[in-house]
């Protein structure tokens, strides 16, 4: 694996975009909850959590040491930013800045699953486990944002294929990696592909259905 | 400790039948859901949370490494096929199924706190902490599973003694162990009694009352 | 870093009074619930995850072996004992008991937060990573009580300003540790600071706002 850097200036910019619309997703969601009303801190509160709780999620199930948004001050910082950003500019937040916060998200969702895996299984962990870890390392976050906000993770729920999309980017990135292509590539395809089916799936209302008893 | 092999295949069989009947319990339950509209990707990650998850915190709390779920396949790959049984023919599953599910449930709690104990008293944690982590290996993965589905877990709640039946368990495997016993004997006489206590209270109708102001 | 026996004496008073006070709350908490029926093991359960559920969730995010909490008995013994006491004795807890506990709370707030970031700081962490440790240490307890419970963590509602006072013991002891001072003097001069500013925010009624839009 050569990463030039010209490589590395593009996915940082592409995860710390992640890192930010996560932060500002959770923040806007917690402003804009009804049943309870959150302050000053749980509106930073949720927004950290759902930009870095995926990642730590997966470093704490990894165990090899501290996870990395509390060694590299970066994804705190950028965290931190956003939920400022949030707290002070939210309310003036139209439907085209939740555009924006949408397609960084999107764009993120891959690259999220993708590193993840590569940690996992840098770490020595076998494919399944690191698979399980890249879609926790991408959906992690945002729900653990829901349970702490009472409820279930949306992910869980029919609707958008949110971790199918996150599935099909570690698989693209698997089957790269398994043909020898350069990490650089993998990654970027397996991003790609993800980021593709959230957008197919936007255009053509693609939703998971319920499998439910009561929806039968 | 020796543990000749039929030993070995005995255990193996009551521990995966307790991993694929709480993925099953845990698949059906999302199924059943009426608060929420869980799709595919919910039914089978309540699947593996219940299945796993116990046994997960005890691996997480005991840091000597990722989770023996992550590392031996086994595991999720029983969760991973019960999860996707109870999805392709839960919608048909009749008293005599959940009947089924209960009693490998049964027979599989004790078995799994004890594995927990052991588990952590190898790590070298004091018996004290071995029992509360032999509980959680017991319970922690359906009451991970209530939580992310919104509600209090279960086992907190007055009714059937669940948590008694898993320090049952786990007090005779350690009596056992205290008397020198072969581990196999001891693990077999705690999941045994485990198992036993919790038949006689679901046939003498025995459960816990609430200790709550509002029942006083 | 000099801590003669007399201060040691002193901390470990205030830390097992605050252990103590947690389990207290969370055990009355469980008790006084409406919605969910608890029996003895919810009760003892609440108490346990809020007395030691902040530290604990330290440690596993620290990685340097099993949480304090496992392997130092006196934090688990203290906090099923208040449990217990909660248990036999909680249906006649009156507003003086009530009071004793939010002192012993309030008075515990600001040392658990600078125990924390000491923890973290000797574990090699970054000191932001190191202050959000300690608010975790200072309200973990509580909040992951009250997602265990269905709800929002209350630490995240607009009212009393506990995560402020937390917040401000871990900045006062920041400043005396770069100061120089020794660790007994900073340790004792953040915690004072906590307990100062939930007492005048409890006497003068300041309480953080709600920054939801539906607040606007």
């Amino acid at each position: 694996m050569t990463l030039d850097l010209h490589t590395i200036a593009v996915f940082s910019v592409v995860e710390f975009s992640g890192v930010a619309a996560g932060a500002l997703a959770g923040a806007l969601e917690a402003r804009r909850e009804r049943k309870y009303q959150y302050d000053l801190v749980g509106v930073l509160g949720l927004a950290l959590i759902t930009a870095l709780g995926g990642g730590i999620t997966r470093d704490v199930l990894i165990q090899k040491g501290p996870p990395l948004a509390f060694m590299d001050l970066r994804y705190m910082l950028v965290a931190f930013g956003a939920g400022i950003v949030a707290l002070l500019f939210g309310s003036s937040a139209g439907p085209r800045v939740l555009r924006v916060i949408w397609i960084a998200d999107a764009a993120s969702l891959g690259f999220f699953s993708v590193a993840g895996v590569s940690r996992a299984l840098n770490a020595g962990l076998p494919v399944l486990a690191a698979l399980i870890l890249g879609l926790i390392t991408a959906v992690g976050g945002g729900s653990l944002r829901d349970v702490v906000m009472g409820r279930t993770p949306r992910v869980f729920e029919k609707g958008e294929p949110y971790t199918i999309a996150a599935l099909l980017a570690v698989l693209v990135f698997l089957v790269g990696d398994r043909l020898g292509w350069d990490r650089s590539i993998s990654t970027t395809a397996g991003a790609a592909s993800g980021l593709v089916l959230k957008l197919l799936a936007a255009r053509f209302k693609w939703n998971t259905p319920a499998v439910g008893f009561h929806a039968e």
